[in-house]
C-alpha cells in the first residue's frame, strides 16, 4: 500500500473477519520485488483441486500473466494461484512470457500438477522486466511458511491501494452452510472491460467450471464492470472464481437455470459488489463515493453507457469534489454519450432532490439545500430518461487534488 | 476571462494583428449577463450578405442557439452573428428557444433581413435561464457603437479562457490577395464531436455555401475535432465559416476538386489548426502542450481513435504534468482503445526518443535523458503501430492541480 498517502476516508473501519475454507491454503512472503520489506508475493494452494472461472481484461496490450490465464482458462481446473505485486509484467515481450512459464514450472515441480492448473497474476508498474529468479526463489520459501490469514494475503496484493479489500457471504442450502470469500485490489487505472483490478473469489459450493464462468460473468457485469475511477483500463485485470468443494450433490447441477444456484448467485453478487465498491472507495484521491443511477432507459446497455458517460466526466467529478451542485455538467455528460435521449423528458436528481424536469430547471429550485446535501460522503445522482423501463447503476469517486498528487507529483 | 487564474504559460506572446475584411462590421458591449463590467455580447454584421457553412456539436443535449443554427444552416446565407458569453442558454427548455427567437426578431427589425440569416451563439454556464430582455436591449446599443477590433471581439466571447484567440492566413490568387481570419474561444469541456468550442472564421474568397461546408468539415476534422482537454463535450460547440466576397470569379467554382480551392484549403487549415492548438494551450490548468502522433496504422480512423485514447487518459496526462516518462501508461492507453493492435510491433517515442520496440523496452534505455526532455513545454508522443500507412495527430494538455482548482475549488 502507498505509504505516502493516508488511508482513504471512505475505507471500511476494518478488514472483515473472513472464514477459512477447507481445501484452501494461503501463503505470503516478501520476495524482493518491492523495495520496502512489505509482503509482495502470495501462493494460494488448492491441493484437492478446484473448478475455476476467469474473466480477463479486454485490453489489447495485456500483461504476460493475462496472456497465460487466457491460454489455460478453458481447462477449467486449478490447484495453485501465484500473485505478485510491485511489477505488472506487462509489455515485457518474450522475457515476460518466459517469467510466467518459469513460475509455472517451479510450481508444477513442487506440487505435481498439470501446468494448466497454475494461475499467475501480477500487478504493479507496467513495462519493467520482472526477473523470474525472484519468483523461482520465492516459491519454495512460500511453501515452507506457516499459513497466512486472508488479511495478510489481501494486503500483499495491494499497490497504490490505501487499504486491503475483502468480503464474504454465507448461505444455507440443503442443511449445509456454504461460504463465498473474496479479496481484491485496485485504486487507479480503474475502468471496466472487464474489472480493471485483481479479484479472487473462493467458494466451497460445488459447481463445474462452465457454470462458474456464466455466474462470474453475470456477477462481474454489475460489480467490477460497473465501476470507474479514472476511465483508464489496466493491462492486468483479472477476476478468478474458484470452487473447491469435494462434496458433490447427488444430482449434479448442470444447467444455469437450476434453482439451486439462486442462493449462490446472490452471495456472489454481494461479495463482488462489496469488493467493487471498496475499490471505488479507494479510488486514487477519493473523498466521496458517487452512485450514478440511470433509470427509465430503453435498454440496460444504453442506461449503462450514459451512467459511465457521467461517471467518467472530469467536470462532473471535480464539481462533486467541490461540493458544487453543478447539474449543467451532468446535462453535458448525458448529452455527450452517443445514446439518443429526449432532452425534454430528462429529469435529474442530486442526493434525492429533483433539480430538472422536462428539459429545464424546476420551479423554486433550492440550490443551497442541495449544496448542503453534497457535503456528505455518499453522493447519489439519479438520471431519469423517461424513455423505457431499463436501468443501470455505476459507481465512481470524485476527482480531487490528491488524484493529481498521487499521479503527477510522485515519480513512479 | 477568468480573473482568478494567471494567463496560461502556453499562451502566445500577444494577440495577432488581424486585418479588417471589407463587408464585415464588428461590435461589442457589456450587456449585463456577466457580473463584472466585461464585454459579454458581440454583433458581427455582414450588410452585403455572406455565404455560410456551419459545424455544430453532436451533443444530445444541445443548447437553444445550437438548435437554432441547426434549423437555419441549410439556407446557407448570413447577415448577422450575435454571440453572448456568461450564459450558454443550454437545457433551458422553451424559455431558451424563445430567447433565441426574440434575439433574432430584434436583429431582423433593425437591419431588415431574413430570419435565417441571423446566427446566434451562447457560451457560459449551462442550465441557467438567459433573460431575452438583456439581449433585446443590447442589440440597438451595439448598432450605435463604434466598430470594435478583432481583439475586443475575441475577448468578449471568452469564459474560463485565460487569453483571447485569433489567427489569420493570406494567400494570393489571380493577382488578388485573399484573407482568412478566425477567432475562437474554449478552455474546458473540450472534446470534439464537433469542436467543443466557438470558432468563427471569415474570408473574402468567394465560394458558395455547399462548398464552404465541405471545406469547413474537412478542416475541422484535423483541427477542432483533433483536440481534447478533458474528454467532455460541450452542449454549445459551434464553428461557422463566412465568405463575404462580392467579387465572383468569371467562372464560378462549383466543384470541390477545383484546383482554385487549394490555396483556400491550406489557409483555412492553417487558421483552424492555429486556433485549435490555442484552445489546447488554454486548456484548464494546462502547463504543457502534448502532441500525440499515431503512425503506421491501418486507417486514419483507427489511428485517431488510439490517439484520443492516449490524449484522454488521466494517467498519461498526470504523468506528463509530473514530467515522468511513465511510458507504461501510454501502453495501457493504447491497449484500452477498442482498436486491434499487434503488441509486438508497437513502438513508443517520447520527445523523439525511442523507448519501446517490438513490444518491450529497448536496450540501454536512458530514462534520465527522457525525463530531462520532458521538462520542456512541448511534449510529443509518437506511437508507431507497424500495421499500415495511415496516421493521425491529436493535441491535448497535461492534467494539473490547476485543473482541479478551476473546476472543484471555485463554485461556478
Amino acid at each position: 500500500m502507498l505509504k505516502l498517502l493516508k488511508k482513504s476516508p471512505l475505507a471500511p473501519k476494518k478488514f472483515p473477519n473472513l472464514p477459512k475454507i477447507s481445501g484452501i491454503k494461503l501463503f505470503s512472503i516478501h520476495s524482493g520485488i518491492r523495495k520496502n520489506n512489505k509482503s509482495d508475493a502470495i501462493l494460494i494452494l488448492m491441493p484437492g483441486g478446484a473448478n475455476v472461472a476467469c474473466v480477463l481484461t479486454k485490453s489489447n496490450t495485456p500483461s504476460a500473466p493475462v496472456i497465460w490465464c487466457k491460454k489455460i482458462k478453458n481447462y477449467g481446473k486449478a490447484k495453485a494461484l501465484v500473485v505478485n505485486s510491485g511489477n505488472a509484467n506487462a509489455h515485457t515481450g518474450m522475457h515476460g512470457l518466459q517469467t510466467v512459464r518459469d513460475t509455472v514450472d517451479t510450481i508444477v515441480n513442487k506440487i505435481s500438477c498439470n501446468r494448466k492448473e497454475v494461475y499467475v497474476c501480477s500487478t504493479g508498474i507496467i513495462g519493467e522486466k520482472l526477473d523470474s529468479k525472484i519468483l523461482i526463489r520465492a516459491i519454495p520459501k512460500l511453501l515452507q511458511k506457516q499459513e497466512s490469514s486472508w488479511d495478510a494475503i489481501a494486503e500483499s496484493i495491494c499497490t497504490t491501494d490505501t487499504f486491503s479489500k475483502g468480503a464474504k457471504s454465507y448461505f444455507n442450502f440443503n442443511g449445509k452452510r456454504y461460504k463465498v470469500v473474496g479479496i481484491a485490489k485496485g485504486s487507479g487505472m480503474i475502468f471496466p472491460n472487464m474489472g480493471t483490478m485483481l479479484g479472487f473469489i473462493f467458494t466451497d459450493f460445488p459447481l463445474n467450471s462452465k457454470l462458474l464462468n456464466i455466474m462470474l460473468k453475470d456477477s462481474v457485469e454489475n460489480s467490477f464492470n460497473s465501476i470507474t475511477v479514472d476511465g483508464d483500463t489496466s493491462t492486468s485485470d483479472t477476476c478468478i472464481l474458484f470452487s473447491v468443494s469435494k462434496n458433490k450433490f447427488a444430482k449434479s447441477i448442470l444447467n444455469i437455470t437450476d434453482s439451486r444456484l439462486l442462493k449462490l448467485r446472490k452471495a456472489l453478487d454481494n461479495v463482488l459488489k462489496d469488493l467493487a465498491k471498496q475499490i471505488v472507495c479507494d479510488g486514487e484521491g477519493a473523498k466521496k463515493l458517487i452512485t450514478v443511477n440511470v433509470n427509465s432507459a430503453k435498454s440496460y446497455k444504453s442506461a449503462k453507457n450514459i451512467a459511465f458517460s457521467v461517471a467518467n466526466s472530469s467536470l462532473v467529478k471535480t464539481a462533486i469534489a467541490g461540493e458544487d451542485p453543478n447539474w449543467g455538467r451532468i446535462v453535458m455528460a448525458v448529452g455527450k454519450s452517443n445514446i439518443y435521449i429526449k432532452q425534454n423528458s430528462l429529469s435529474i436528481f442530486i442526493c434525492g432532490k429533483q433539480i430538472t424536469k422536462k428539459g429545464c430547471i424546476i420551479k423554486n429550485y433550492d440550490e443551497k439545500f442541495v449544496a448542503k446535501e453534497m457535503k456528505k460522503q455518499n453522493i447519489t445522482l439519479d438520471i431519469n430518461l423517461g424513455l423505457g423501463k431499463s436501468k443501470a447503476t455505476v459507481w465512481t469517486c470524485d476527482l480531487t487534488h490528491d488524484y493529481i498528487k498521487i499521479n503527477a507529483d510522485y515519480r513512479s
